[in-house]
């Protein structure tokens, strides 16, 4: 069967919103409304490197649909359409059926249209790019943190690192933790109707793929502010071995990536509301920290009130594998 | 020197016409007015498959912007924003510098905005998506070519295979010749005002990333139609050695992929129109063939009215090379 052959069965899902989709020189949208601001974001994700090569494909498809829709969440817009570039090193199209079956799904959830993308030879990889949709404006930013704002956390912390350390061999768990933490690597759930629930309720967010410290630099870097996280606040899930005392839980929990939860900044006055917010979605929120106004400033705290010393740098794709 | 530290000083270039751009989940932008359709290309360059590894970077970049800038101009869209993934074995300094320069210049003859992107760690690889603009209902599309049409094709053929052939050592040149080839190759020029101009008037279009034969095939095949060529009509450059009777000719002008030209079809009304605005862009438009009925018709005729066989399938990547 050939590439066109193969793009052509596999590749030209139906689509319920799209002008023109697959099989041209380029897919044609057009925006729902005439004040909509179009959120794009491409995420590159490489076997050996951010997946492991035996990893079932339709997981695979999924996750990697999954990781754009969390950084179209974390905009607070509303993903709308997909395109996929696949590297794989032979044409084997019950691979390929799995793996698009899988990454259909994760679309379907929210009804993102597949709108096209290129197939080709090489070693495995996958590029990925996402378009949202969020009324003008309305945009959750990175940069919008302010003095005083409550930090807050969606879901637990840690889990996806749990099943990366299990994958890896590092660790043994119990059945019912070792499914939980494979579905929190494997299968993410990006927190889409919670980053639209937030448009004019946060003022800022981010989405955390390369660990809780590093992405909270990330967004109060930009804001021009600083952090104080208290330790005894950050919520992690049963499945969690051990406390902050460890060394291995502070990895996890605090350094570990591809969690793929919100990290958001509220006034205080929205407490209840997030609150109530998280019970409706079904989906925890935990207040973790307080933004401060010394911009160099990165506390993490234990429960007594002492200072820990943790890395806060993100993850380095250069330096930290090969 | 990190990863985050080469994504900001290489990778967040000024803007003209972006909300928000880099250095957030995702990046914004809105539509230049309320009657647009946005045309979504995405295109993956694998090394050793699409481009030496140890091509000049500088022309790599210029590269992977202008096959994709080729896609918007086949849709007659005007080229607006550029993501950019770039995998990478090592963190190459001057390499990196050298290639978001071509990158960049690629996009700035066109007043393309680089809005955001990823770079990871892993064997070389790009994967670009280009989005344009395009008045609602005025895209070219692969699949309105009408019976009677003229077929015509912008610039010359077979350059960029000869500039393959040369860099494959398998062919000489002279000098002149070989600098053509080989900036045809490698510094292909996207046919963007053509493909703009072409609005109201080509009934359909394709860019010629795969060769004659395959994307004219794509063509007429979506438009569910046939097709004669006149090899005597097909336009060569000074430097392509050999005439249609030769079977390399015939393979590098035919068959040969990367010219990134624009095929196109339209009324025989147009012909002066067309010949005008060739003239006028400085860009030759010359007349190969016309659409015919019969939806399995692909002739291609010689000189003397007789018939060429010659395959008119695509270039597959996983069947050509590998």
């Amino acid at each position: 069967m050939g590439e066109f052959d193969l793009i052509r069965r596999y590749f030209s899902p139906p689509v319920l919103h799209t002008r023109l989709a697959g099989g041209d020189d380029a897919a044609l949208i057009v925006p729902s409304s005439r004040d909509t601001e179009l959120a794009l974001t491409t995420d590159l994700l490489v076997a050996g490197q951010h997946f492991f090569m035996e990893m079932e494909p339709e997981r695979l498809g999924y996750k990697a649909a999954a990781v754009n829709l969390s950084d179209i969440a974390a905009m607070g817009a509303q993903p709308r359409w997909a395109l996929l570039g696949l590297v794989l090193p032979t044409m084997d199209e019950p691979w390929v059926e799995a793996f698009s079956r899988g990454f259909r799904q994760s679309l379907a959830s929210y009804q993102v249209d597949w709108i096209g993308g290129d197939t080709t030879a090489g070693p495995m990889a996958l590029a990925v790019t996402m378009v949202g949709e969020v009324p003008q404006g309305q945009a959750l930013r990175r940069s919008g943190a302010c003095v005083g704002d409550d930090i807050w956390v969606s879901g637990t912390l840690g889990d996806a690192a749990l099943g990366l350390d299990y994958r890896l061999g590092r660790c043994q768990l119990p059945e019912v933790a070792c499914k939980l933490a494979l579905e929190r690597f494997e299968l993410p759930v990006p927190r889409v109707e919670l980053g639209m629930a937030l448009r004019g309720v946060a003022h800022s967010a981010i989405d955390l793929s390369d660990g809780l410290l590093a992405d909270l630099d990330h967004l109060v870097t930009a804001s021009r502010v600083g952090a104080v996280l208290e330790v005894g606040c950050l919520p992690v899930s049963l499945a969690q071995p051990g406390t902050w005392r460890d060394v291995e839980w502070c990895r996890r929990v605090l350094q570990g990536g591809e969690d793929y939860e919100l990290c958001f900044t509220a006034e205080p006055c929205h407490r209840s509301g997030l609150s109530q917010l998280g019970a409706q979605l079904g989906v925890p929120l935990t207040r973790i920290g307080t933004v401060t106004a010394e911009p160099k400033q990165r506390l993490l705290r234990d429960p007594q009130g002492a200072e820990m010393s943790l890395a806060w740098r993100g993850f380095d794709h250069f330096q930290d594998i090969s």
